[in-house]
């Protein structure tokens, strides 16, 4: 019965936590959680608000530090990977906790893969995205009718482009780069609604109704909402 | 307390309700679920998995047939809404079940402006997308690192060129156009990785690992995932 299972634990509020994701969660005999500084103790303790006594379980920190050094990443997958096989070649069930969805944006999917590479059971646990938990907060919809929906990583290439693309646009991975994601919006022809919630849920919560609201400090966990403005409410 | 809740019941397994769905529609006074031919049933048995007493509520039927005639869809949701209003205004709460999430191409969405905009209090709870979950079905990634998610409904204008644009392709209403959009797909200059997935954890669910795979008759409830050759797995 080793499997691996990536479970989304949702974006901050326990309560978004789905049922099969407490299931699993319950009956796994490792729950692996990936070290990376801010988000480790984010999606235990999310975890946590939904299964109470998840700390009587099996709790295996993984190190996976943020990085853009691919070497470096790389090397930290594959250790990863290597503990988790060894887990499930003792026969465990490992539920590696993920914020968010398991198949957007996360480090999960590196371990993912080279599990699967080996011929272990894998499978994949939804969890509801941080962009449908920000435009439930805003009480506003992302896309109607025929709209288009673009998730864009804002810190990486092809960000100005994409911003002109018509429909509903959603900025992550803004990072340190608000400032300069900001100003782009800003120069743009074609006039944007633009609002912003950082932690969306989570202790700390703040939410930014126009460019100009916007904390060029705010955090990690900000996701940017943008619509051209006629399509505004 | 009168309230609307639009509540995401997820794409099809009940089992991805989350806890907050659950609790909003066990404390629901009026369960409101759109009749739109097909999904009328599909949103109420999916809600039925996770509370199997629902039966015992008071379950309201709104009359919202689907159709792109813009006179009937609107004189439908205000008549839709006029009705929650009267609820309302008697002091209930009530739990709109839709499919996904609310905020992604749902009807529920035009019902909860016309009841924000009369001024009675309205909640969207998050729902899993029909894309994360056929991603998870995949057992594979929709995004990874610097890459843009575009949701693209096949059926409307934009679709040519959103096609092409960089990144992973969530392709959603494509309806009777799936012979259409898998020629589009197939002329491509660059070489495509399509896989659909028919019902998403609904009975009679069916996978399709690529283009020619691809049923044409294949149903409303169908999610293509496409991403440049290089990038598939």
């Amino acid at each position: 019965m080793a499997k691996l299972f990536g479970v989304g634990v949702g974006p901050g509020d326990f309560e978004l936590l789905t049922l099969k994701a407490v299931k699993v969660i319950k009956d796994a005999d490792i729950i692996a959680i990936p070290a990376s500084g801010q988000s480790v103790n984010v999606a235990y303790t999310i975890a946590k608000g939904a299964v109470s006594d998840i700390d009587e379980k099996r709790i295996e920190e993984l190190d996976m530090p943020m990085t853009r050094n691919e070497a470096e990443l790389k090397k930290n997958h594959d250790i990863a990977a290597d503990k988790i096989a060894k887990w499930l070649q003792d026969g465990k069930t490992v539920a590696f906790l993920t914020l968010g969805d398991p198949t957007v944006y996360s480090t999960y999917i590196y371990i993912h893969k080279r599990i699967a590479a080996m011929g272990f059971e894998t499978e994949i646990i939804p969890g509801i995205t941080s962009f449908c938990a920000v435009a439930a907060r805003l009480n506003e919809s992302l896309t109607e009718a025929g709209e288009m929906l673009h998730v864009i990583p804002a810190s990486y290439s092809g960000f100005e482009e994409a911003i002109k693309l018509p429909g509903t646009k959603i900025l992550m991975k803004s990072g340190k780069q608000i400032g300069r994601v900001k100003n782009i919006i800003q120069n743009m022809s074609k006039p944007q609604s633009v609002k912003m919630v950082e932690r969306c849920g989570m202790e700390g919560e703040r939410v930014f109704r126009s460019l100009d609201e916007i904390d060029e400090n705010a955090g990690y966990f900000s996701v940017l909402l943008v619509k051209d403005e006629e399509k505004g409410e």
